[in-house]
């Protein structure tokens, strides 16, 4: 349903709880029926409601960004949690990882040597209580180490105490029109030469696992045991423009309201402002995009600015100019940073508000 | 200062309060020598304590951009508040507006006849307690109207029973390098043009006011009596690109963690990441903009890609590659946008706390 309630104050995000559940059961059945564990990445949505949805629907554990983020969903019950983040680990956060290890199985992210030996000292008797996974960079060329370089990372990991439990890379070049495919293939390659290296030097290699909510659907046969998909709970319009998700399958949406409208007199650009700016939507846009967001019930509207409070569509000439003071529902490019700007969403079901929930790991960035 | 204190767990926004009161102060100064009124912007730090130091340097009141902001800082015992923003006013906001006026002096921009009405309506007998401006596009083309529209919306705002004050207009075409000269300009013309048509439809104009840092400080003789720059307070990386501000006048910064590193064997670019993403630099990237961020302490090093919590620094060939472990300060693009990602912030004085501000209005959306 595509309304916005009468209650909802503009800006807002909201929630269809139908959608998002379709898309929790889709994800879930097709890893299930490939023999693949999903271990959702919850930086995307933060939020207890709908990690506990997840594990319900058969997810291994999670994935998270941050220790912060892994307090949060642990002291929620949160058995299993692995944070896919290459972590430099100083006395403070030593500290936090053993309290972690006290309460559910933790792993963390690891693409160097000395990253290594810093973690084993800091940790010291604990460490062989934290897993780690190494990091390939499978293409996206962010962090990571290159398949070849893997074994050698594990082996001063091991050095260090640390517990060494496989491999990991995210393909993030999946991110662009015609990528996913290729980038899963990359995904796949450097997934399998890596956790051979680790293999051949000797260890026990029981998690290898991928990234990417553009590439999870993509894999038939891979040699990963694990997927950490995140945005694929809510699509957005990345996803939507990437051909990753359709229209129906977008559960988050920003209620906005017109402020502001245009004709074309005067050489005007025929447009309307909406109240829904950066500091709700997030302003990502990668150079492929079509805008900064899109209104699903204007296909061929374009935001094509963006400030902190508004939003400006440019309206297609086929439709009305919609009057001031329309609510209209606006996708965010990417999702995971709508959900790091508000405190608390509103839950949809059918048109009508059914909850509200906390975004109970927002800002938590350390 | 250039240092991150110890006890900072990274990432963290800093703020050298040293730096910000001498940018308070001057521009307070340079206001107070052209007979101008400053009604800085709070929507850029959304901080009681800064607020605070504003209005105690000779500011005359605060602009916000959301009733929500406002609430905030009336509350905190500001009198004397504009929300520079084309309200759409439903009754829920008509009533927090009448509340609002109960406690300060209120006034709200307007851009259309038809939003007068709406606001006129629903705020019935308490209609007169709110001043309006009118809102004028000087070449932003976002929202306003042209200068020779104004009248007309005043018109319909006094029919509504709104007190009509005067006209407000932003230059945002400022922020592109070359700009800020002539946006300058455009600004003084469009509210010259926007008052005199006032005056000779009969109002009284009490307010003229002008916008943005990066043109704050250009006018020497201009229409204004009033101007709301925002970003002043603490510059970024977009001002200091503007030629708007100096490295030394930047008082926020992001620190942050080299947590991977990469030389440049086997086709890599040489870079490191660092533990600062969109999630706490926000990603505004202007087109102009040499990359994603700026570091102070190497001003030839790019951030050249930013996920949630990893930027990419690609490193200049005449500097050495950070060590793993290193503390870095980063300078956000936008600061605004990084202010309203966290809660609080720590306030630091010749490389050592002093003291932590929480960002009270942080998420004011609505």
């Amino acid at each position: 349903m595509n309304v916005i309630p009468a209650e909802i104050v503009t800006p807002a995000v909201m929630i269809d709880v139908d959608v998002l559940d379709r898309n929790i059961e889709r994800m879930a059945s097709s890893m299930l029926s490939r023999g693949l564990r999903l271990r959702p990445h919850v930086k995307t949505h933060k939020t207890l409601e709908i990690a506990r949805k997840q594990l319900a629907a058969g997810a291994a554990g999670i994935t998270v960004a941050t220790i912060g983020e892994a307090e949060v969903f642990a002291a929620d019950g949160v058995k299993d949690i692995f944070i896919a983040y290459p972590l430099w680990v100083d006395a403070q956060r030593a500290e936090r990882l053993v309290a972690l290890a006290s309460s559910c199985r933790i792993a963390v992210g690891l693409d160097s040597a000395e990253s290594a030996t810093a973690m084993g000292d800091r940790l010291g008797a604990d460490a062989g209580r934290v897993e780690v996974l190494i990091e390939i960079d499978s293409g996206h060329h962010r962090s990571g180490v290159l398949p070849d370089e893997a074994a050698d990372v594990a082996r001063a990991a091991a050095s260090a105490g640390l517990n060494v439990a496989g491999v990991f890379t995210f393909p993030g070049h999946s991110y662009k029109p015609g990528m996913p495919t290729g980038a899963a293939s990359n995904e796949n390659e450097a997934l399998g030469q890596a956790a051979n290296a680790l293999m051949q030097a000797g260890f026990e290699v029981s998690t290898i696992s991928g990234g990417s909510t553009p590439t999870a659907l993509i894999h038939s046969e891979t040699v990963a045991n694990e997927l950490r998909p995140g945005v694929y709970v809510f699509g957005d319009a990345q996803q939507l423009e990437l051909e990753r998700c359709s229209w129906d399958d977008i559960a988050l949406s920003v209620a906005a309201t017109v402020v502001s409208r245009h004709d074309a007199k005067g050489g005007n650009v025929r447009r309307v402002v909406v109240d829904a700016g950066s500091k709700i939507l997030g302003s990502d846009r990668p150079d492929w995009a079509t805008g900064y967001a899109r209104l699903p019930e204007y296909p061929e509207a374009r935001v094509t600015a963006l400030s902190e409070h508004h939003a400006t569509v440019v309206w297609p000439e086929s439709s009305e100019l919609p009057a001031l003071g329309t609510r209209l529902r606006v996708i965010p490019n990417h999702v995971c940073l709508a959900m790091n700007l508000v405190d608390e969403v509103t839950v949809v079901r059918n048109g009508g508000v059914v909850d509200t929930w906390r975004v109970a790991a927002r800002g938590r960035n350390s």
